[in-house]
């Protein structure tokens, strides 16, 4: 094994046998701030948004735009960076627009996801000005419609569309199904339904319609199908109601390298690629040219994070198998309890060592299923102290980490040039009971 | 299907079409604190506590204790009730210590698990004054051993010993076998040099062993097979290293109803069951009767609480599900996104209405497998607005909540004869960027 196939990322490097992230070396950044830490790549993420910027741009010139979907990783930082770029924001929850609002985003950037949005939810997205809401269902059309009568506005509005295309990922995140908890389904006519609905109702303005067929998609045909089905139904609309839209959000769902075994995708090659489908596509159904959004997560930030771990133990069990014990785990980063998630680990107090033993990385939690990753190689000398990385974790680590076991969650420290800076604090033992009376 | 099946725990009845918890109206607390929110019973929590004190008392007289599992359902409250009762605690972080001293406990009547204790953890529980420290690894009895020595103290410990029972349960809660993070297996000789290792090393004093078999047990032979393996291998240490241990303490994981198929378990008759054959065990070995521990954690506090959601929208899919969703999910309840776990969940805004629909029970957040359950019967006429009780959320639930998608964490309504009051306070959309710069 080659370790440097194992630097998935290009922001990473090894130089004299330590790893470095960009201009800083690694391993001194868990002695400066401990561990567990989640570091994220400052330059990295503005890399990863000018690419989709410069894509959606020279494919659809000023008709189209780019939201970063903030569930995969909501901070301030974030928002301020993304503000900075230019980008428009995916929110899916009040805790988030308030976290944007704080970071001074202009919401009118703003679009809010979710498949349940309370009426206390869409009364304070409208009060902090949120430019556009997803609409999942007519329950949620009408309560949008109510509040925002009430309070004297016209609220422009997505609905959330599913196509009814399988992405062959795994099932938990394959949502542009049938099947699905999100949208209204263009085969069962409750697409047309809920459009015929929007256009009746008071104080809403329909301008798009919002799909995501799933995460972790490789294949650019799933994209090209996706836009096939949702153009057709956009024809299908003018035809029957006489309305056409104006915006077609594709959502996101571009797959990122978690270990070497995955491909890696040229974000411009898909865009332009979707772009030339479109365009035929729209010159032959003879309807007008929507305005073309996206909305990457996991792409913009997932390969700017690693996290760093400190090892407690190992324990080697003959017959069965090795454990390297860290402090950190399922609390910091569930995604393997969840969905048998492919992470890379690197010691990285023993880079130039041969990885010659089998063994679990597992986390410090009072949990036989707190386990970070099975069955990858470590140098057989790892010991307590020694430091190690597991990378590609910047997206739905931090956001998704919980207080389990009453552990607290790690820093995110963020790096910029030759610059490293606290972008969330660690929480310390006494904020965890903060709120108990 | 006849609803009072349903009410799967002692505490809950349908008086005039609504349902009560103890003495009070459940959709009257909705009203009161909002939703999403936790309601737990305190009284019910206390009986549970007596149940196995009492048999304890009955099966081992004073040679024997109760330790309650915090990691179930950790907050300064659960303390202060748990100190009230008599029973001593388990803690499994810094965090949990933190937690238990702030509410005063006596930090003597606690045991510290873990399979990974940092350095610094080792140092604060020391400082605390924290009884037992159950130790996991040769690594972290010699960091104890060290730290003890330099903090001038001699800390009493346990060995965390695997005595390679399955307890055919799921395997990511089944922490009894030998290919476990957790402990020194007996099979594999480690159990024996640990202990003789503990015997060596300074500051610190060997009392007990602990093991944990795993968790939802209905079978109570699984703790007699325990029980004979442990007192074999203390049989064993006597003739090897001279040493008899005085403590075992045999964990917990007993049984909880989460939905009307599950057995209901008699812990009395258990523990006298696990008395009788500890007895006659150790009397037929010639060893000394070890003191008998027990650390019930979901069994205490499980039944005890449900959670209330209100309903966002019901979706029907023609050909495909209905979906109901709510106001909470995968943040408040992570247990069907992580082991497929069964939930009874009920409308109470229409109990008294025939459960006529097939439905899942979906959350907020914006991913498929945010589901709180599949296939459960609602009534058709289900509708934005209904308040739903999702039963037996007691353990593992607030305490696995996450901040995903930023959403909030509920809080924690506590009840008592006819009070009602706030053990946790819920958490606001602008806690939830407290520590980000």
């Amino acid at each position: 094994m080659n370790i440097t196939n194992d630097l998935i990322c290009q922001n990473l490097s090894i130089r004299d046998g330590r790893l470095y992230m960009g201009e800083h070396d690694v391993m001194a950044l868990a002695r400066i701030y401990g561990t567990p830490l989640y570091v994220m790549d400052e330059d990295r993420i503005r890399d990863r948004c000018r690419t989709y910027l410069d894509a959606v741009r020279e494919a659809f010139g000023t008709q189209g735009g780019v939201y970063y979907a903030s569930k995969a990783c909501s901070f301030k930082q974030i928002y301020r960076i993304m503000s900075d770029m230019g980008m428009g924001i995916d929110v899916v929850s009040p805790g988030e627009i308030a976290t944007a609002v704080k970071a001074g985003f202009d919401m009118s950037k703003a679009c809010y996801h979710s498949n349940n949005k309370t009426d206390e939810d869409i009364r304070y997205a409208l009060s902090m000005g949120v430019g556009v809401l997803a609409v999942d269902s007519e329950d949620e059309l009408r309560a949008i419609s109510t509040i925002a009568s009430d309070m004297g506005r016209v609220q422009d509005i997505y609905l959330r569309i599913t196509p009814g295309i399988d992405p062959h990922t795994y099932s938990a995140v394959a949502t542009g199904k049938v099947d699905s908890k999100f949208g209204s389904a263009i085969e069962t006519g409750q697409a047309m339904a809920i459009t015929s609905l929007a256009l009746t109702l008071p104080s809403i303005n329909l301008i798009g319609y919002h799909c995501h067929v799933g995460s972790q998609v490789f294949d650019s045909e799933v994209y090209l199908a996706t836009a096939g089905v949702m153009l057709d139904f956009i024809k299908e609309v003018k035809d029957t109601l006489s309305y056409t839209i104006s915006r077609l959000d594709l959502g996101g769902g571009y797959g990122v390298r978690y270990t070497s075994l995955d491909p890696s995708i040229d974000i411009r090659q898909n865009i332009l690629k979707v772009a030339t489908f479109i365009k035929d596509k729209v010159a032959s159904l003879g309807i007008d040219m929507p305005a073309i959004y996206f909305e990457p997560g996991r792409s913009i930030v997932a390969d700017s994070g690693l996290t760093l771990y400190t090892v407690g133990s190992l324990k080697r069990i003959p017959g069965y198998k090795n454990y390297v014990s860290v402090d950190g785990g399922m609390t910091d980063n569930p995604r393997y309890a969840l969905y048998s998630s492919r992470y890379t680990l690197l010691n990285l107090s023993r880079l130039t060592q041969d990885r010659d033993m089998l063994c679990s990385v597992v986390g410090r939690c009072c949990e036989s299923g707190d386990i970070i990753q099975p069955d990858v190689y470590m140098p057989s000398t790892t010991s307590r102290g020694d430091i190690v990385a597991c990378l590609t974790t910047g997206a739905y680590n931090y956001s998704m980490a919980s207080n389990y076991n009453r552990v607290a969650r790690p820093p995110v420290v963020m790096l910029r040039g030759n610059e490293h800076y606290l972008a969330v604090k660690r929480e310390s033992w006494d904020c965890l009971h903060d709120l108990d009376v």
